[in-house]
């Protein structure tokens, strides 16, 4: 799958910022593959790009409509029916993050193909997969792990796929999830792969390679997350990473929707991490951590960071205020 | 999902008796459920039970057929399906736990659907789940892990289940693949629901109870193994096992399939799946070791238990040759 760039965001009617992360994530991290945004009333979020028309964006070249929102049921409002319609019928793919299908809408399936284009939905998976069978691959991997679900492994993967290529180490972003694989054009939802496939779903997200020096897979949930363990298993050991960067929240009281379920702890999701790793790669080492320090004052997370090298004898950084360039320090020598 | 009882266990025109597993299965440990067999040929493996015409199983009292077969490409060839069809004319449900889908054929579905019969794919997995929260639930749980894919497991909860029961230890087999759910009437494929809610299947299988004293539920695949280790985790974590019995292959030359993957040893088997059980239940124990020592003679089998009880310190037995009885000892006291 390869979802033909660049696109047009679009934003419904939707007046909740949080609701446009989807839309956000692309434009922060391909701001080249974004024509302009689409918004259905002059209430809803903007992302302060261009307001395009359909015709305007088509003219600038937009391929693909892409459905930058996200809301609590994951329904495409029948409200916006009409603009997807219109969207197909003037050429544009389409592409969706959203949990209901747009293959599920018999008008626009009907329409696609009456027009010869493709919908993407991004967070299903129904392509044909192998089993994975821990095969040493060519090529170095990087994989952003966590103490729990939410804690920056997108956003890190991203921000070290950038440091990377500043620092002149040829790398790859490789999408696990649907903001990445909108962000990318290209992945596997791993979490919506059928539970046998998982390690494999990960083996074709990063297959062998010699063209570039790294691929960055973006981690999925947490070995520690009753909820989700099993996809971070698949997706470890189907990686097989010779490195492993472990994500973190500063001041998450509980795991992601369960209070009953502490945090676990960084040496003990360290650890976890990388005895599980070595099955398909014996090299696998944690070699950062990056927290999410958004809870406290920058002051203080530079302290944090800096004791918390000290503990773990490792770069520890936050992202998006210090940045990953000492963490890919560390890649030069692997 | 309950498939009616009793069966009539199909096989076909399969002549190679390992294709028969699945009739064997059902046979040996649920010989009150199976009024006798439909065998297509002479040449057709015999399970030594009674050969029924459809109708005759029917006057017997026969509600399911099921498809007690497995080959190669997990395929229903089109050579049975007139037997299938007149089964459902005549009031049989179907039960299949091919790859392939009953489903999938339009002519099984419209008479299943005239005769208001059902159609169970065991191996597969469709209807709504819920994701996994690892809150504690009532009773207690057995779960069997393994070192491996295929190394026993079905077959030890079974004869613990049954060995717990003849032991006034009231027990319930919890099934987690197609041969057990077909032994059982009822359970989930676990390999095969969408990634994110494996243990939420493994919750589900076996929710709260307070009416018997122990679920015994049947382990897939090896936290060890590189293809299927997610779905192992997530049954795990979802099982909430208080119990842990460990199943392995005696002179197993390497991971199922996967000629460079090692066996791991009992030692790290045990020590995975204690620490990663204890997640959602910190009281997770290893209780006993279950062997399958077919590739020995059983006087140097019943050596290797006696050494191997030494050195771990727990009971060592062959389901099939010694029977479980030391390790329901075991549960007494939990």
């Amino acid at each position: 799958m390869h979802i033909p760039q660049p696109y047009l965001l679009f934003l419904g009617d939707v007046t909740d910022p949080l609701s446009a992360k989807t839309a956000k994530g692309i434009l922060q991290w391909r701001p080249q593959l974004c024509t302009g945004q689409l918004r259905l009333s002059k209430e809803t979020v903007s992302l302060g790009i261009p307001d395009l028309s359909l015709t305007e964006a088509k003219e600038l070249g937009a391929k693909t409509l892409v459905v930058g929102t996200a809301n609590a049921g994951g329904f495409i409002p029948q409200t916006w029916l009409a603009t997807l319609q219109k969207a197909i019928e003037l050429g544009f793919n389409i592409a969706s993050g959203m949990h209901q299908r747009l293959i599920s809408f018999p008008a626009l399936t009907k329409a696609a193909n009456a027009h010869g284009n493709q919908l993407y939905d991004v967070r299903h998976y129904d392509l044909p997969l192998k089993v994975g069978t821990g095969k040493p691959r060519k090529g170095k991997r990087l994989l952003t792990v966590g103490t729990d679900c939410s804690v920056g492994k997108m956003y890190t993967s991203l921000a070290l796929e950038k440091e990377m290529n500043r620092q002149g180490i040829h790398s790859q972003f490789c999408a696990t999830g649907q903001t990445g694989i909108l962000v990318s054009g290209t992945g596997i939802s791993v979490d919506a792969v059928v539970a046998d496939f998982i390690s494999g779903a990960a083996e074709a997200i990063s297959p062998d390679f010699t063209d570039h020096d790294w691929d960055v897979i973006e981690g999925q949930g947490s070995l520690l997350n009753p909820s989700f363990a099993g996809v971070s298993l698949g997706l470890l050991h189907g990686s097989q990473p010779d490195a492993l960067v472990l994500c973190h929240e500063i001041g998450r009281a509980h795991i992601r929707h369960l209070p009953h379920m502490e945090v676990p702890s960084i040496r003990v999701t360290l650890e976890a991490n990388q005895i599980a790793a070595r099955l398909t790669n014996p090299k696998a080492t944690v070699i950062g951590i990056c927290l999410n320090t958004s809870s406290i004052g920058e002051k203080d997370a530079l302290v944090l960071c800096q004791q918390w090298e000290q503990q773990y004898r490792l770069p520890v950084t936050d992202p998006v205020r210090f940045g990953v360039s000492t963490i890919v320090d560390k890649l030069h020598s692997i």
